[in-house]
């Protein structure tokens, strides 16, 4: 119960913070985000172990940031995918419910039943309701990202084992080797020659 | 035995460009790989077969070139890892042998025994030396990298059938959503600020 009202609690503070400074997240992701709290609860000593699922960000360049950001997202997608495949199999009944996210919350919200619905509310809605949200942002925001994040999957693919695969590696190395050694030198030439570019525009100023 | 020469003629040619427009390959290593390739033979066919194990970089900012890179080497340490362990348990004779890489390249070299090594050269060598070269080239060169796609891999590493995480997870997401849905934005509003700058020494200059 403490968990609850403590959730509760912290998540009201958020949504108020969020609508002094102009926040993006809808209103209705927050209630259903509340909502479905209810039905994911854990214990405070759970909660607050001091172990976060997602580490606060240490990248310090911007590039970085949102790459790291990227993948943050991508992990969400995959967990509320398995959280939705953990839900047990719609009944007939529940599957007719109208059920929408972002609705009033009861207060009895923390009985749940088997089929994975809230007093009323269809557990199964609200996560494909976050997932879809996740997923926009995703999409309109993280394109570029998700594009880089993709090509190091395909990279995490590659069959280690197969001796083929080890014999076109070996073929590739040197290439990619000399390209890996040049890259950091041609980012420092170009940081460079941005700077020399800048100071001689500041003597022309002067 | 076509492959071979393909492979040999190829490489020297691959030597020569390295060295006229000043390789970072010692040539020790350029050696070494081609006698590895004496050890992991395939044909023309599986070789040229239109599908390169590392696909060519498709990103196009410097800094995600260099995350991409930094993948790759990351994947050449785990592949080279892999090839070290599918060697054969070296006998005492061979554990004894003094074969160095980069030493001169015998003819013979294409007849193999079953403890990896190749006419007198140790292919445990020469696949911890090319391993030492990447893994050098990687923290010399790709520490800021190394730390984000470390920071990814713990992404990846989320036990996400876990309701303690999943519950974790949730909520954060208030947070982290606010976080990736305001950063593209502080990314253009710092580019236009630049801009803005940049145009304003400009008309100063004028």
């Amino acid at each position: 119960m403490a968990t609850t009202v403590r959730a509760a609690v912290c998540l009201c503070l958020w949504l108020f913070a969020c609508q002094v400074r102009g926040s993006h997240i809808p209103a209705e992701m927050n209630r259903t985000i509340q909502s479905l709290l209810q039905h994911y609860k854990i214990t405070s000593r759970e909660r607050f172990d001091g172990k976060p699922v997602f580490p606060s960000d240490q990248n310090k360049k911007m590039e970085t940031k949102l790459i790291f950001m990227g993948g943050v997202l991508e992990s969400y997608e995959k967990l509320l995918g398995h959280m939705l495949k953990q839900l047990p199999t719609p009944s007939p009944q529940i599957t007719g419910s109208n059920a929408q996210p972002g609705s009033a919350i009861t207060p009895a919200s923390s009985s749940t039943n088997n089929a994975g619905s809230v007093a009323g509310r269809d557990v199964r809605s609200e996560l494909n309701y976050i997932l879809k949200k996740v997923q926009e942002l995703k999409k309109r925001r993280y394109h570029e990202e998700e594009k880089l994040l993709q090509g190091l999957q395909t990279l995490r693919d590659i069959k280690m084992n197969d001796r083929i695969v080890q014999s076109k590696a070996l073929w590739q190395l040197p290439q990619l080797y000399e390209e890996a050694s040049s890259l950091p030198e041609i980012k420092i030439q170009r940081r460079r020659r941005r700077r020399r570019q800048a100071k001689a525009k500041d003597r022309t100023r002067a």
